[in-house]
């Protein structure tokens, strides 16, 4: 007898489960509910359509109902809720949001892709800001796009800035729209480390961007025109993105009695299965293991959510495939940066209590030789003990993912630092160096852990100086003229070797560049003359984009 | 006591290993011979530097004798060359060649970075052919870039279209040179397969090459003003590019007794050592392994030469690290398109007896409601019994050498192709899809693995459909003007399911649609309607660009 399956959800994860069950079963009854109108909707496009780089609001509508039914032989229903799931009988409960009509649905297989919502506190006067809005589907998009359109705000303030949070400055800031960004953490984007979320804010700021760190939002007054910050601050704006965070939608879940984590996501097991065996869930309304450190994480990602949605599909068929937990890869774009990372970040490591090692290069995306080469900030978190990658996190203006794709994909492949180094990338001088990015962070782990090389950390440096270590600053005399550290001595690289003996032999020397290579051989050099060196790891770059 | 080491060659492997054998040991005494005048150039740019696109010839000169003596404390003698090798009395005979002095060396480590040199055959009339170039180093640049601004030629010829001769192909369109590309082979591109390389060729011809193929050089007239080929069409020209590959400079090595490889490559263990253990050598001018086949190999890249030259390096030390063998990951520009592949080709594969699947996708650089996407035309060989990764190739506008590193790194830490399908790579629209073109790959030979999927190739179907078989096309009916396959049938995808009562129940049926993917959901269809189906892969797509 054929399966009946019903899919609550027809985004990302609904639909591709969708598509994937039909693909496995011909004559299986696949029934997906949708409470808004729209399935498969570009959810990711969102803010680009109302900045106006993506020109035609029919391109964020991947699938139509009508188009995904036939292809698929699916009897899709939008603008249909699901209130209740009746484990036992196995049906759930519907209600047809446009005729409030209600009914009984039965299911052989319930799979729950409800995805999340935007978070909203309970900010006083939040009820009577007018100009409020979330961004997290087509009707959002429509009013946002309507507002912007016809009331042409001059100012805006977001309030967040996460991914949505920055992709939303940007778009406004292409309307033309003067934009004041308010987070409350000290620094943008949470899964990238302070040092490089500064350069991004470097990036908004240039932009004209008015960025307000460390401060949260305490009332909204006057209908939302006047924002007042915990600071006492008062802002002043003709509109507010709330884009602070994504919370699950797990209300029917819950209310079945199915099992949701600490943080409100639905709790599977490695098939995606919830403790009821009939049901799975996918997407950003469940709980997964972070790849890294194999705790529960909440990562709300599309690429994630389809993968997941794929293996249920196999699963609904006993093809008992397992989900290996996500690692959390993302990209942004901020104006003209590109920001990717994947893994974890120094914060999340000191969490656990994990034992790692930080390395900062900044690498030319290709070249330096042929035009167009700019740096890439590059950062890779690993175990000392045995080169183990924990994360990384680039920031730069071109063939800055690429970076991050391959560490993930290392990652994924168990391999380790030194690995890296080994890795055959693509080179020609249009896209990338003999020694790829990729292998330099190799490199430069690898030394600490087999050369013995000790690096300081851009935020330890100033303490250690004041302190009285001695600091030399291996540039030239020239370069620091843009800035160096206070207290630091300058013997240019070259003339390093000869003079050693303006050098204590018993104290330690701690030694910088401009991005942490040449710092490394002076290191070399003194290490091998007998002196404890230490360099600072990234140099003056990463020390003065964090610092400065 | 402190040892004495000796390089061969300044370029690549050479003045890597110099660098890296000073940071292992501060007190070595390192000398550097370097037949030509400059060290650590940029062989990667001369073509550019050429066309213009590099500005400025001292771009192309990365390192200077001097400076780089200076960092790493270097002994490093340019303009002199190393004749002979003494290997019992650990002496090198060595020659200067502006002065004609020569003298011996002795060593206690020698490391042989030779390189390789332009295959330059004996054709009639080579010898008198005035414009006729290769390009290798600094001085054929020179060569080459004075010739085109003093004689502003009107016409070139460049015999062989491998990475070097697209590259000179296309500097000399943009300086408005006419280009006449001859190929002895029936593509271009050899590490490329026929239907990939072809893509090349279309853009190649659309940027007004003229291109010929499966012809050879039989003579050079009138001082090489005139060209006769093997099939007898005559040519004038300009100017003559001969880039039809390289040999290594393995004299010097052969005549020490070291023993060379069928190639002509010097032979190394797996610690890039010699049959004589003080004599290592690394680059182009030695055999190394093949990642995949395990075999032997001639594979001339600047990236792997700087890794070999730093194990050599830590090698010398006494580290025993092991050089794994090389992928052959390359990547050129050819007018807008990039190309890239790593691992091995159906060629390759063929030879080696080894059973294979190819498929072809064909999916956007990123989401098509971004603007800006372009196809990348990525295929994918491997292991129909366990999945294991062969080969890969990509060409496109943009995103192409991305997808193939991040293949060659999942070949690397010997992930299969259901690897492939959970890679969690960086997604935003500017960037990607939610299913990136590695994930789709990735699916689809997974659909063929354990969905029983099966394909036939774009040189399989016309024969087959001639044959008398039934071909599918399930595209919609306008898209059947562009062009469709002789004698295929057409059922759009939407009406298949309503009309299978067209088929007959037994025959085997064929089906083609677009990229593919229409016609897997077809197959799919069909499949579990108790038909015997079979998909073309890479659809209409792959068979137009490889057939048309």
């Amino acid at each position: 007898m054929s399966k009946k399956i019903i899919i609550v959800g027809g985004v990302a994860g609904g639909a591709t489960a969708a598509a994937r069950l039909r693909r496995l079963d011909e004559k299986a009854e696949i029934v997906m509910f949708e409470r808004g109108e729209y399935v498969s909707f570009a959810n990711c496009g969102l803010p680009y359509y109302i900045g106006g780089t993506i020109n035609k609001r029919e391109k964020l509508l991947v699938q139509t109902v009508e188009g995904m039914s036939k292809k698929y032989n699916l009897d899709i229903r939008n603008l249909t809720e699901v209130t209740e799931i009746n484990r036992e009988a196995k049906t759930v409960h519907v209600k047809n949001v446009r005729t409030n009509e209600t009914y009984e649905e039965s299911y052989d297989v319930l799979l729950l892709s409800p995805g999340a919502k935007p978070i909203v506190p309970k900010i006083e006067g939040i009820e009577n800001a007018n100009h409020l809005f979330t961004l997290r589907n087509v009707p959002d998009t429509d009013r946002i796009k309507s507002f912007v359109t016809e009331e042409k705000p001059k100012s805006a303030i977001v309030i967040g800035g996460g991914f949505i949070g920055l992709e939303m400055v940007e778009n406004l800031r292409e309307l033309g729209i003067d934009v004041t960004l308010v987070e409350m953490a000290s620094q943008v984007l949470a899964p990238l480390d302070y040092e490089m979320a500064a350069i991004v804010q470097n990036e908004l700021k240039s932009h004209g961007v008015h960025l307000i760190l460390e401060d949260g939002v305490k009332a909204f007054k006057e209908n939302g025109s006047k924002v007042i910050l915990n600071s006492g601050k008062e802002l002043t704006t003709d509109m507010i993105i709330l884009s602070i965070g994504v919370t699950p939608e797990n209300t029917l879940a819950n209310d079945a009695g199915l099992r949701l984590g600490a943080r409100g996501g639905i709790v599977v097991n490695e098939f995606l299965q919830t403790e009821d065996a009939s049901i799975y869930a996918v997407g950003d309304a469940i709980e997964v293991v972070d790849y890294i450190t194999q705790q529960p994480a909440m990562i709300p990602l599309a690429g994630p959510a389809n993968r997941q949605a794929r293996i249920v599909a196999d699963n609904i068929y006993g093809r008992g495939k397992k989900y290996a937990g996500t690692l959390g890869t993302a990209v942004v774009k901020v104006f003209d940066l590109t920001v990717a990372t994947t893994g974890n970040n120094e914060r999340i490591l000191k969490k656990q209590g994990v034992d790692y090692e930080a390395v900062h290069i900044h690498p030319g995306s290709h070249a330096g030789y042929y035009p167009g080469a700019s740096s890439i900030h590059l950062k890779l978190l690993f175990s000392r003990e045995n080169g183990k990658i924990y994360g990384a996190q680039a920031v730069g203006r071109t063939g800055v993912e690429k970076r991050i794709d391959v560490i993930a994909t290392a990652i994924k492949g168990n391999l380790d630092v030194f690995d890296l180094t080994e890795l055959e990338l693509s080179y020609a001088p249009p896209f990338s160096s003999a020694k790829d990015p990729v292998n330099m962070v190799g490199y430069v782990a690898a030394n600490i852990i087999e050369d013995g090389i000790k690096t300081v950390q851009w935020h330890e440096i100033d303490d250690i100086v004041e302190y009285g270590a001695v600091l030399i600053d291996v540039r030239e005399p020239s370069e620091l003229e843009a800035g160096y550290i206070k207290g630091a001595k300058n013997i240019p690289l070259g003339e390093l070797r000869d003079r050693l003996g303006e050098l204590q032999s018993n104290e330690t020397v701690y030694i910088n560049c401009q991005v942490g290579l040449r710092g490394y051989l002076a290191t070399r050099i003194l290490l091998e003359n007998g002196y404890d060196a230490i360099n600072l790891d990234g140099g003056w770059k990463t020390y003065s984009m964090a610092k400065i």
